[in-house]
């Protein structure tokens, strides 16, 4: 159960912003613009860095949906997600992207953790300034709405299945904020 | 130097915002909503849990900036500030504040690290939905905003005098986004 009184049955961050649609607001208008808006890094690899990060933190909820979410975009190379989740650096993607994820996963430990030689190892395989301020904060990001959701214990589904569809929602409709009260 | 082309000689996250004002522009919003806008918490307190996440992630421009802000917003009581810095628990705040210090230096390490027992200590202290509910989102945005500054290395001034006008500014005119090239 919840920390807080929150709609019952609402799974994740979901039932928080509905609780507080204030803070709701600006924290799906930063996914969006984050994960879907332009970026010099495709929506799939960005939700790519968002899985990495909220595997990395343990964030279940997270990390499943926005696995789905990912798998969903990048259809038939679905499979790199679950390789991603695995181990990072036997993981199908290009040098550019094992980079950002080596980035975004010290980020995950703390911003101090990242080093020039990071940032070097990223532009030598093609990295701009964009898709390193893009990756860093995606993963700070993640940061916060991982703990955000454990924090307050907000419900987890524990079905794989029930991540499906919401991985489809996510990757067609983007970051769409929920009405302030469930819909009964 | 930061890691990436920004603004020179701007500090921390203004200098990131000017970067890429379309993130800037939720970051800063959920930042005035969060220590600003109505909340059973007063602006004083909520710099404060910023504070004490920031130290705790050993981010220097966070944690000194938003030390001033609390500094200026208690007044004459600003040595609470400092206290809680040092030590949460000799600190001069009530035992309600105390609590919810207490969760948000939990949320810093992890979202699963807060109990249900940190929740109950803090409503045994007259602890509101509310009031956990906007200690864990603060605590959460600043172990973003933390690794988004460090993370991509943005200038950090290393003068205590720096920081002061600094607070005075966020604790008057609350945060509002800079423009997105540097007046020159």
């Amino acid at each position: 159960m919840a920390h807080i009184k929150v709609p019952e049955g609402v799974p994740g961050i979901r039932s928080l912003v509905m609780f507080r649609p204030e803070t709701g607001k600006p924290l799906y208008e930063l996914a969006q613009v984050l994960l879907r808006d332009p970026s010099p890094l495709t929506p799939a690899e960005r939700e790519l860095i968002a899985t990495h990060v909220s595997s990395r933190n343990d964030c279940m909820f997270c990390m499943s949906s926005h696995a789905a979410a990912a798998r969903e975009l990048y259809g038939s190379e679905g499979e790199v997600v679950d390789c991603v989740i695995q181990n990072v650096a036997t993981a199908p993607v290009t040098e550019k992207m094992k980079a950002l994820l080596n980035i975004a996963g010290k980020v995950q430990i703390s911003g101090k953790a990242v080093t020039a030689d990071d940032v070097a190892e990223a532009r030598k395989h093609g990295a701009t300034d964009r898709d390193i301020h893009d990756t860093v904060l995606i993963a700070a990001a993640f940061c916060m709405f991982n703990r955000y959701v454990d924090g307050l214990a907000s419900y987890t589904p524990t079905n794989f299945e029930d991540y499906v569809p919401m991985g489809k929602r996510m990757a067609t409709m983007g970051y769409v904020l929920p009405h302030p009260q469930p819909a009964n």
